[in-house]
């Protein structure tokens, strides 16, 4: 059968390129966006909401839907798509960095990680092998390799030893994951912030091969700086032909500075869960709405912000509705703000087309260094 | 200058009425319900989706908005339709109802009430003319004389002197309201379920002149038989040409019972909570979501229903989602509830149109005695 999974690149402007990922549920312009549906809900909107901010994908996380629902439960009732009302693509991650992170609830060897749920403290397993079974479950577009994200700081030792072991479980996910046509399985690049260490994860992911190349280990406590030294080089050593992900970026700062060093796709909890805290995140800089010199203002958060929130309530209002806990202070501040990354990932396609990217950066950094005026 | 209210009647069927109360800001189709938005905003509903539930009119909390964002704020702002972004008709209560709910915080005397605020402790104080001048700083479009609502049960010597100073109350109500051609004043009859009160009440509010009468004092712990036993009379007390309103009504079996009996309009917060708390109202009753029996349950709450909530997602994903604390699941339920209240009030303007509101009735308490299959 056809592979109903590509990737073509439109144009290119230094390093970054503004380019398609084509699946079966629809195309995915890039430099993208995917706003993160964790439990099977973008938290605080309705997925035809999320379409209109411009998402052309959606994440969801394995480790939280295997535990509730539950994956077969999930590929009784159809499958994530059907589940959560969302007809377009879906990307999830492995597991694996959920799991990673459960202090003193797991046990990793070699095979997989043992750990007990945080619902219930029932007791479950993810391996390379169940993690495809279950991201087939919930019908995944675009399924992550199973893989360990090397904690950082990490000496050049653990983190030579942590990545070998993710290439081998990346041998294993793609072993177990088959051929699905109509589905794409991507590599994570692992290395922590040791150039010979990506260079080796990156030939060994080519050397298995993958529709999509994924880095990993960044946006676990390094830092802007120190992010954007490793992505100097790392994303350079991916295949040119395929789309890059930055797992779990970032700061509109962050995903600008990594889209010039060619990065295609990003993910992150920030715009939604700052929405759901009273930050705004805009042109501007970051708004907190609950600052009590906003209490009267009958301005908008951004005036030429063109979402719900900002064409129909004042400063005034949002202030009020997040001090009186009301849910339509998630609602429309999330609303804004993955309008505000979808309008900074158009902004950044468009430039990028007429080979206009640093200007375009330079007017972004120039913007927020004015401040909220 | 003209009034720019008025009510007209276009069918009657027994004592029922199919009519349409006509505001500055739009007309009202009755019998109508009003959502509740306490604080600005019906809870977990954007406007434009209320708007699209088929409410003409929201009703808004006096009591909870004087405190904050607070009237003059509200004013300064440009009124509550522009703080909210609600531009059709409001109804605002005046404030009574939930200032004397709080027990052990206020002290009331001929003149008014003084109380303490349950958000900051702060020291107010709400009279008939305060009530008229803070309703008319939030714009109300529809405001409601300043009463007391009498408490259930009542002896017959508490509640007539209750309901003698709500007529006095009311009689300071219209002074303070003036000559307002663009807005409404209603008057509340009390009287708790002594028919020679109600009367007297009527006679006493009749005698004033308002654009329009509410029943007050039902729904506070009477029970559904003794209401209706009111009821049977109450309305017809009321002018014929003017609507009637009845406050803090009800469940979708009362609103039933009575319109039967003559009444226009009806506000509560039932279908908004409970649809927070899990539980969906229906043509075959209600529907406890959270109950495990729905966790596989591939169907929709109705499958007649044409919500967002039927029309895209099963019961076990509103079972999932409200399991796992999602926001959606409140603005899903809630949209639910508000779409079947609306569509009932539909199908009661419908059948009074024909003349068939008792085969309706009829064939709504047969529905819902099958329950839920």
């Amino acid at each position: 059968m056809t592979k109903m999974f590509g990737y073509k690149v439109a144009a290119v402007d230094g390093k970054a390129r503004r380019g398609v990922v084509m699946t079966a549920r629809g195309d995915i312009q890039t430099p993208a966006f995917m706003p993160v549906g964790t439990a099977a809900t973008v938290k605080a909107m309705l997925p035809e909401s999320v379409k209109a901010t411009g998402a052309d994908i959606l994440l969801g996380n394995t480790y939280h839907l295997m535990l509730r629902p539950g994956a077969e439960r999930m590929a009784r009732l159809g499958g994530l798509h059907k589940f959560m009302n969302w007809a377009g693509p879906i990307l999830t991650d492995s597991g694996g960095f959920q799991v990673m992170s459960l202090t003193g609830l797991r046990k990793l060897d070699e095979k997989g990680v043992t750990f007990k749920s945080h619902v219930d403290g029932s007791k479950h397993y993810l391996s390379p092998e169940t993690s495809m079974d279950i991201q087939a479950m919930l019908g995944s577009d675009i399924v992550m390799a199973f893989d360990e994200c090397t904690p950082f700081p990490a000496t050049r030792e653990v983190s030579l030893e942590s990545m070998q072991r993710s290439m081998r479980w990346a041998q294993r996910s793609r072993d177990a994951f088959g051929e699905r046509p109509a589905h794409a399985l991507f590599g994570i690049q692992q290395g922590s912030i040791f150039p010979e260490q990506r260079e080796e994860s990156a030939e060994a992911l080519k050397g298995i091969g993958f529709d999509g190349y994924a880095i990993g280990g960044l946006a676990v406590g390094e830092g802007q700086a120190a992010m954007f030294d490793v992505l100097d080089y790392a994303p350079g050593m991916l295949p040119d032909d395929k789309p890059r992900y930055l797992m779990g970026v970032g700061k509109p700062d962050d995903i600008v500075g990594a889209v010039q060093r060619g990065v295609d796709m990003f993910d992150c909890v920030l715009p939604s869960r700052s929405g759901r805290n009273g930050q705004a995140l805009t042109r501007m800089g970051a708004i907190n709405i609950k600052n009590a010199r906003h209490r009267d203002d009958p301005r908008p958060l951004d005036p030429e912000c063109t979402c719900p929130a900002c064409t129909g309530y004042s400063r005034a209002y949002l202030h009020h509705v997040f001090k009186a806990n009301e849910i339509i202070s998630s609602m429309l501040m999330t609303w804004h703000n993955l309008h505000y990354y979808q309008e900074l990932m158009a902004g950044l396609r468009r430039a990028i087309e007429v080979g206009a990217l640093d200007d375009f950066a330079a007017a972004f950094h120039e913007r927020r260094a004015k401040g909220d005026s």
